[in-house]
């Protein structure tokens, strides 16, 4: 199974007293496949993976699981500081059903690059020859991947993916130097679209594709004809999607969006609060300006 | 209750198998106690708590109110990123028997200042009129509490302590100037104890304490004295513990310093590495040369 | 006058006793204009503005403007943490004959957002006309542009471009939607080019383009001419000369490179070092690969 | 000749010209020199040596040593990014007449151990023989010393003193312990005096002493007769001072205060920006709490 093209990352609907809420997850992978989305991951970082109990996230992955009824691939999100933990998230998913694993490592101490490598090689391992995605974000996550760990980890037969989300364009180029044949990159909202598919890329996975989805199938499109010039003029627009994902605090952010376009999923885990009505206006301000509400 | 001297931060004894080693946890309680320690910290930052599960962490407590005997009080770490986990964990500890909670913030995303002060609140009514000690570590977990929240949460009347593990001591006396009266200061292993102690300080919560109980409990006794000659005498001495744990990780660096000292604590949680020969070989040189080998 | 296309950062060669050495400046002005470069940028990061005295800056700028005999626009460094000394600076260049300001700020203590605007400002007043490129590192210096700042100073007439040394390359589509028709980008060697001229921006400005200036008109022309498949070619082998820069200290790693090429510039100011061997020998390699040796 | 006690910063008053007002200056010298500092210190950070020409950076020190008339030693700052400039900058001050020299490395692109060791070295040594204060504020400076280069310089004869402004109070146990018998350590105002006494400082080079600095003597005295109970008195009412300079942009801030004391010093330097009314009442509310208006 080979992963491309436009994976949202779904949000985790819980309600007040921590369930999750499965008949509005469930509508959204319906609203999502309908819409033309090449596949789901469940528990990114706009899933508030590092939010839910562990019993939450076999309960999300489950729920998309069960209402994708085998229409796309599913990439199920693990994500844990500890080797053990995150080998025992993995056979779950695994198990469950999904199709992929989004491999994430937490922090607390600093970690060495052996050690490093050692955590993604264990869930690949666990993740028994379904294709693992590593997944980077230094900017929330209290550990990094470098390129010599990243280019070794592309010898794991079955670690296929990397999804950075550095802001650093020219990393990406770099990993895909590395790891050609080996491994993929799939572009993050910190980056350009666009840049990431000339580059090399094979597509993203983000959170704004969850709340603009049928734009990014057509800017995914656009890309991969190697029309530059359509899918600048979509990725102009698009852009501002993703710079208020910059500006505000991001799963409130998504969260509040796909309120307004009519899928109530919930606020966002506290301590993390709801956005104020400014914000909640100029959200539905781009929504409309690109065609999404 | 009240709170002050030498409280050190526990280890989280883990086997292969993921079990707590309740034989060497129980040791380790005795030995501190004979040594005469103020109190207990299981689930600090050498405790490891990001690296445990719910079982665990509770197990560790468990365990460790149980060997305790209600000799010392024990104050044990409550840590998520989810304010309503938070409240479910301090739950779980005040039922158990917890005499106080170390209440630690974890984050992925930016929390709020009044986020922050939300989490702090709710983990202080759930704790039941327990003293809570705040502990803020900006060296490892991605959020900080600032003056204004620390004044703010000083009013709330079972927050009574913070441990600030910033390096920053100019900061302690800012805190101290601040709430007086309200809110007392445990130092870190950060920290020169005798600095903490000479600007209003009550005691230390620090991981190296577990190591050199007995030489940290002369050290707290010549302070409290206000024999600052011999305190400092003392601490030039001590320093160079610290000093180790600022140089290599603290969790292995702890469990090496137990294991030479007989109590067979395992290794810190993967992907975690044990320490190598020759950091061993230096820990063993310091612990000698301060009489805890 | 506009600019756009390759404009080589220029390195600054100083002898042993401090002296410019004009010689070698003059054979390397010859030597880009031969292979097509649009322009010159004298004192920006890799020609060393940080470490030359008043008199060796206006040197450099002097024998550069001399050997251009006006061939390509000149654009010379202006940095300084004091808003009085850059408009002299400011005033010596555009006296000197250049035809237009590179402006850096320099920072010790914080800069509020309406300090930077201010600083700017007055560079642009005393350019007397000639445009000024806004250029932030937020990698080297200690300040940083806002996007309202580079939004307010946008509307200055004679602001008209921006380079950006950030590294994060959706800024720079951020930048270009909000100063659309008033400012345009130049790519810093912290992006990719291609990527850079897709999204609109007109050329870069950089250290590399001092060492492949051939490679880079080609490249430039390729991307001008929307032959994107042919510029990701040029650019897949040419970004190995950036990462060479990423890699080591990018004085010492452009004055060695010039030296390979024939280009006696001697060695980067002190406290910086040469580069070791090693280093030398890869510079070697990437060099060959490309064409450039 | 050895340096102990309190060595205000000095600030430097520039006229709307450029020009030193060497009036207030001198009276300033006087004026701090009856109240009992123990030695001058102009060209620190609150000095703004970032911010001055080469010119007025001579004319600042010219101005102090002539208006000390020998009566304590004067310390000049010596700050560059390039060896051979900081070497002739050290040649004039000690040839203008200064006791000893405060050195300080700013840094544009990352200088390795080696180079920053070879730094200092070559100010030492272009000293001739007359005591050198190593200077390193990580907070401003785009550099910092590592131990072990501290503990290298520490064996070049007239590298006697260090001054760290780091917050890290334990950070300078470490450098007393290991340098013991050849550097003496001075205080930061980001330092609680009192603490940096007790374990073994000297002493405190530090701005706020240009505007308390009858209360410092105070507090330096009692700490040297080891009345560490007076010393802790006064220091928790002068602490609030150090706190305003935390706060506010800390040039601004003394220039502010010496002015609200009778002194007109002007304001700080472009871009910097003159305080604001409220802070200015602000400052005034803790001059006056701790006897200083």
């Amino acid at each position: 199974m080979s992963f491309s093209g436009v994976f949202p990352y779904l949000v985790s609907p819980i309600d007040q007293s921590g369930a999750v809420m499965e008949g509005v997850l469930t509508d959204l992978v319906d609203h999502l496949i309908d819409a033309g989305v090449h596949g789901l991951t469940p528990l990114g970082s706009t899933g508030e993976f590092a939010y839910l109990s562990q019993e939450q996230r076999r309960h999300v992955v489950d729920t998309v699981i069960s209402a994708n009824r085998g229409r796309v691939p599913v990439v199920a999100g693990v994500a844990s500081t500890s080797t053990s933990d995150a080998v025992a998230q993995t056979e779950y998913m695994v198990e469950a059903g999904a199709d992929g694993i989004l491999a994430i490592l937490e922090a607390y101490f600093p970690v060495s690059d052996e050690g490093v490598e050692a955590y993604f090689a264990a869930i690949a391992k666990a993740a028994k020859g379904r294709p693992v995605v590593l997944y980077t974000n230094p900017q929330f996550q209290r550990s990094d991947l470098t390129l010599p760990v990243i280019e070794r980890l592309s010898h794991v037969e079955n670690i296929r993916y990397i999804k950075d989300a550095s802001t650093n364009t020219g990393r990406l180029l770099s990993i895909i130097e590395r790891t050609r044949g080996r491994m993929e990159v799939f572009a993050a909202s910190a980056h350009i679209p666009v840049c990431v598919m000339m580059i090399g890329g094979v597509g993203w996975m983000a959170g704004p594709a969850c709340i603009v989805p049928r734009q990014s199938i057509a800017l995914y499109e656009a890309a991969k004809a190697e029309d530059w010039a359509k899918a600048m003029e979509l990725q102009r627009l698009l852009w501002r999607v993703n710079e208020i994902f910059a500006k505000y605090s991001i799963a409130a952010c998504i969260k509040t969006a796909l309120e307004l376009q009519g899928f109530p999923v919930g606020a966002p885990m506290a301590p993390q609060a709801p956005l104020a009505d400014a914000a909640r206006a100029e959200i539905g301000a781009v929504l409309r300006d690109v065609g999404a509400l």
